[in-house]
């Protein structure tokens, strides 16, 4: 699986002797020690001598010095310096504050600030609500980590999180021109964390909750959702079931098979997993065994924890008690959100013809992909590399433009579907096919549909809920 | 003092008769009502009518209303549309959050964001004073309040602070290119406000105090300074101290005096009156008086909280114990940070010859400056309508700018007073003049000297630290 990647690209700055074959020999060293060039310059050049600087992507630091030392070991080449294009991209951070408005004169600033902002903050006072028109409370969500489960770094601390939250943000603004603003909170206590979140609230529009680790994450969302009137969102967790979703949906489209019909199991109970759970359920699915390290999750044991007791309770209505391995037998759906290499080849060709397998650990699958299509009818993982990658890149910019263009207080499950069907929605039927579920990151229509699906059903919802008070002060004037 | 001002500006939309003489006649109208004029435009124009956008600072709402009758009452006239400048400029609020780094294609996304940015994280798990190198840290600032003390509001909340904070962070990109973020604490407890910005401070190089309430406030920062190992600065006090010191350096140079030998009446003892009795004091006063609102502070009574304990302990060498007035009975200097007409022109002609007048409360001084000119020697205040405006804007910028590019974590006497030196230096000798005593707030070099001398005051207390500790590490090997 180690295959040379971009997010491992080094350019190093190469001396060699000027000759008509120095640059062809420099690639071939660079492609017989393992490493994909993608770029050749030659920066300077003098009588005895080439400058060259060669990009190249690696597997990993230790493979960057191989190659180094593969290029130093060629006759009268020497390498000056090798430089990290990601720590390149990074220096200095990735995000910028900028004001929108001019500040060139006295004018200017006796509006945008002392004395004329006095009257803007005097509106406010008087009618929070103006807050969503007077100030960047419109437009910004707060991502807010504890640096608990960072990618698949473990709890490395919110400093170390920081470059993975300016980069959300980065994409936010990219994809759906939301401010984001990362926070990056130095604890790691619930309650301190939910006391925090709420007091840092009035300057956002919405919480984008993020590697928080279990089962502290669940907690922080629900109290949070309940004493914030901001919309609160696990990404972990409702970005990864959004996508899941609009993956499954066009993955059986390809095969042909009904949701309330195949029979799914869910590898990993974390956070991911509970929330693909709910979704799906929530979207017809009658037939889903959900397994741990312990194998499935079954009424027939007592958990003491509200998840694994909520899933026992409305999963596996057959009762397995079987392994991971067990239940995939004959099972329509795989979908991981565990750990590397869980299930086999094997198991893959034990499921029921045409099987779909979503194999999203991060970096390395559930199942080495390539194996899995031997068996498999489709394919998907979290890479970049194999096709159809379930990416929450699709979601989560869309998703909070919505709930910030209609205002929304709240998140609701008819919210999330909405935006898991325009996902598949961006595949058309003449596109689609197994290996071509799922629309690119860089489709650039994704964004908007997500951002409109999303808030017709907070329209929706907020319609519902003027009808439903309408009705019941109706209902209490004519019994008084 | 109800001048029309910049920061009540409107545009009126206005139908008229088509005549030579209507745009005059409109003109001559909005002047009648006391109104100034600062754009006229002809925005259409048909066979019988004019629409025109009248464009005029006024002095508040309520004028803002009388101009708009005052034009409806002409002949044929009626005003369509009223805008109110100040407000369109806040819409949408003030700040924008960009990616400095562009996310193109899949390679970009690669390093910008998983899997590349993993290797960032760790490089800062491992040594997190890389996190200055590799993320926003090295440049960005928390623009902290509670929204207890906000402009002359008072205890607005934090959320109708929000204007002010996202003005005050459009300042620190645009004169010192800081970016600054708004943090809003929907709080107003002390130990919970200093849990809170601790907790945050992963992501911020510094942090700048901002319209929270005294004695709160001295509390906030001490406890911040000590417990935080990024710079903790709180512009009520600091930022004015360092901006009155300046003023206060080349007044003295008007009048040629000696900071040594005056004799200063500070009126206000809150946040900014202890600052800048300190400041002066470091500086080399000596003859301070300062008085609240029952009269002088002085060593012969008991006062229960720490400031004014200091104040006593270190001013008022004299024991003086009458009123503000009779303080100021022969004194060069008022520093006035207290509350409107708290003295009469009668007190400023009680004054020594060649008075200095520094009369900063907001937006109403302590004495109608025309009338103190016509006793004092130098007047000044906080208002952009006068001469001589002592604005904080002239130092905070260039002061973050400094720390951030020295990597300071602590703030220093010497720094305040750097500051304060260039930004006084900033005016020439053959510039300076009674109404000449401190640079425009758009003086395109300030903020860089600022920064400057900040950053040469931190180097050098580095250095200062730094040889002290060689020196007690080779005590400590001679005595071993």
């Amino acid at each position: 699986m180690a295959n040379p990647s971009p997010g491992n690209s080094i350019t190093l700055r190469v001396e060699a002797p000027s000759s008509f074959s120095a640059t062809s020999e420099l690639a071939a060293a660079v492609g017989a020690a393992g490493a994909a060039i993608t770029a050749l310059d030659v920066s300077e050049s003098h009588h005895e001598t080439l400058v060259v600087d060669v990009t190249c992507n690696t597997t990993d630091d230790d493979h960057a010095a191989r190659v180094k030392d593969a290029l130093n070991a060629l006759d009268g080449v020497s390498v000056r310096k090798v430089s990290d294009r990601t720590f390149l991209m990074h220096l200095g951070g990735k995000l910028d504050v900028v004001p929108k408005v001019a500040l060139r004169n006295r004018d200017d600033l006796s509006r945008a600030y002392t004395p004329g902002v006095a009257r803007v903050c005097l509106a406010i006072a008087e009618d929070p609500a103006m807050a969503r028109n007077l100030t960047v409370k419109r437009n910004t969500v707060a991502v807010v980590t504890d640096g608990s489960a960072v990618l698949g770094l473990g709890n490395i601390g919110s400093a170390a999180a920081l470059p993975v939250m300016e980069g959300k943000a980065a994409l936010f603004k990219q994809f759906a021109n939301v401010d984001a603003w990362p926070v990056c909170l130095d604890t790691q206590d619930t309650e301190e964390i939910i006391r925090i979140v709420k007091a840092i609230a009035p300057v956002y529009g919405g919480v984008n909750l993020e590697d928080i680790a279990a089962p502290r994450c669940f907690e922080i969302e629900n109290r949070l959702r309940e004493e914030l009137d901001i919309p609160v969102f696990h990404d972990d967790q409702h970005g990864t079931a959004i996508v899941t979703l609009a993956a499954l949906v066009n993955a059986l489209r390809v095969v042909g098979k009904n949701l309330e019909e195949v029979r799914i199991v869910v590898s990993g109970v974390g956070a991911a997993g509970s929330a693909i759970i709910q979704l799906l359920k929530a979207q017809g699915a009658r037939h889903i065994v959900a397994a741990g390290r312990s194998g499935a999750i079954h009424s027939g044991e007592d958990y003491t924890d509200e998840h694994r007791s909520w899933i026992a309770a409305n999963t596996n209505e057959e009762g397995f008690a079987g392994t991971l391995h067990q239940a995939l037998k004959g099972a329509d759906v795989f979908i991981g959100v565990s750990a590397p290499h869980v299930i086999g080849e094997e198991q893959v060709a034990s499921m029921a013809e045409d099987a779909i397998v979503f194999a999203m650990a991060n970096p390395t699958p559930e199942i080495d992909p390539v194996a899995a299509a031997r068996h498999a009818a489709v394919v998907a993982t979290g890479r970049s590399d194999f096709p159809n990658q379930i990416n929450n890149v699709l979601a989560f910019p869309g998703f909070f433009r919505g709930l910030l263009d209609a205002g929304a207080s709240d998140i609701t499950p008819e919210m999330l579907v909405a935006a898991a069907k325009a996902i598949a929605s961006r595949v058309a039927d003449d596109e689609l096919n197994a290996s071509y579920i799922i629309p690119s990151v860089f489709d650039p229509h994704v964004a908007a549909d997500v951002a409109s699906a999303v808030a017709a059903a907070a329209h929706a919802a907020a319609e519902a809920r003027d009808t439903a008070a309408a009705l019941a002060s109706g209902a209490a004037s004519a019994s008084a």
